[in-house]
């Protein structure tokens, strides 16, 4: 499924939702490379600000991927941009919404997003503009 | 090992390079919810203008992470924000380097950085500009 | 997204394709305990009737729950019942597009479904039918 | 290890134990694409009727499979058919046993089984009947 550029309208939002949890830090610390203690190490991360590990913020920006790539628009969207303001910390276990909204329709069939995740007591914590190319092939 | 702000100067450099996988491609796909058929039907992909399944671009900003909380800085850096500019496709296999450089020293013991991800034929897959927050405590 | 019972009929049909990957076999291996090495050793595979390691039966049907909870009738959908007719083998690389098809509405908001995942050849490599409970509560 | 035709008897029983656990379901999610939040959204989860995440119904019949083609028969054994009835909820930290008892030897050196998995409070999560193709070659 997904929306065309002329299917599109500035306003428009889709969201998708998901519990963040060691085993997605932890295998993301494998994707990634980025094996911080932060992430990994709770006797590390104990001393830290914020007492406990933390998921790389890039898991956040994955369900921006996941709206975008799966929803709206959906299969064929190219990412061609975006901004990522990491807000606030994501804890294990933290429900995290990634909210996609269409702010603006440019040339060329392009299009800018707002994007945010907010987790599960309201508090943003990632948020930045995108700039999308929608879909050129219908999928039903 | 990490460096603290008085320790890192303009221009100095600090890479990662993985080749990414299906493996990679398809753990991310679970992690993030981006099920997109570019990522993971070599049938659909066939058909796209890249001829096959690509990676997930998250998946080489992933090494950026990699570069920041392992590399340089390393442990103990705040990533605050970064701009990704997608500029060309990974596709299974590649192998891409990310490189961190220090751009400018900015107030309050933040860090501007340039981010770039390069692949094996030196083609520049993603970049952009990033703020980071670089450690305040010495790990050997 | 979703469908709530009023809003399927029969004959509606949605599908999900994904190339079934080693990644994907060796997971499940995990998860499931199922180590036979038909699916995890090449050498015991080269000498038995499909000639290569074989994809697990339930990875297919893993599809067929991938368009359930997620396309029709999506979020909220509870399965009651499935029969799995496994067809034919499923190699490593196969593409396979699961498809469900609304085949009766039941009495007490239960629907029976029939379902088939068919390869890039077209051969189905799994199919039967089976009974579930729709949404009850709209998601956007 | 692995029973042959003639080695199997009615009333035989085999069984696979495993505790079920949120990274059995992560990654259950990315090889299916069922990110249904019932199994990955603890804030969606916990407004539904079963109050928290739940495993996905075919991990459960995926350690019917592992007793099949690890235990018994074991190693060459062919699944043809299954009926799987999902009865209760799986919630993380469950331990589920499934038990495998051959229910009848059918024409053609087939056997018919019946299948089921049991969580630790003795609730039958799943069950149903299977035919299944013993193996032909004796492995030590």
């Amino acid at each position: 499924m997904n929306y065309l550029y002329d299917e599109l309208s500035v306003g428009q939002k889709a969201s998708f939702s998901k519990t963040v949890t060691e085993t997605d830090v932890y295998l993301f610390a494998g994707i990634s490379g980025d094996i911080n203690p932060a992430h990994l190490s709770e006797e590390y991360a104990k001393n830290t600000f914020f007492k406990t590990r933390i998921a790389h913020g890039l898991i956040s920006a994955g369900l921006v991927s996941g709206v975008l790539g799966n929803i709206m628009p959906g299969h064929g969207t190219i990412w061609i941009s975006q901004q990522l303001n990491f807000m606030a910390p994501v804890k294990f276990g933290d429900t995290i919404t990634a909210v996609v909204e269409i702010a603006e329709k440019l040339e060329k069939s392009k299009i800018k997003i707002k994007a945010a995740c907010v987790n599960q007591d309201g508090v943003t914590v990632l948020e930045g503009e995108g700039i999308i190319s929608p879909p050129r092939v219908k999928v039903e």
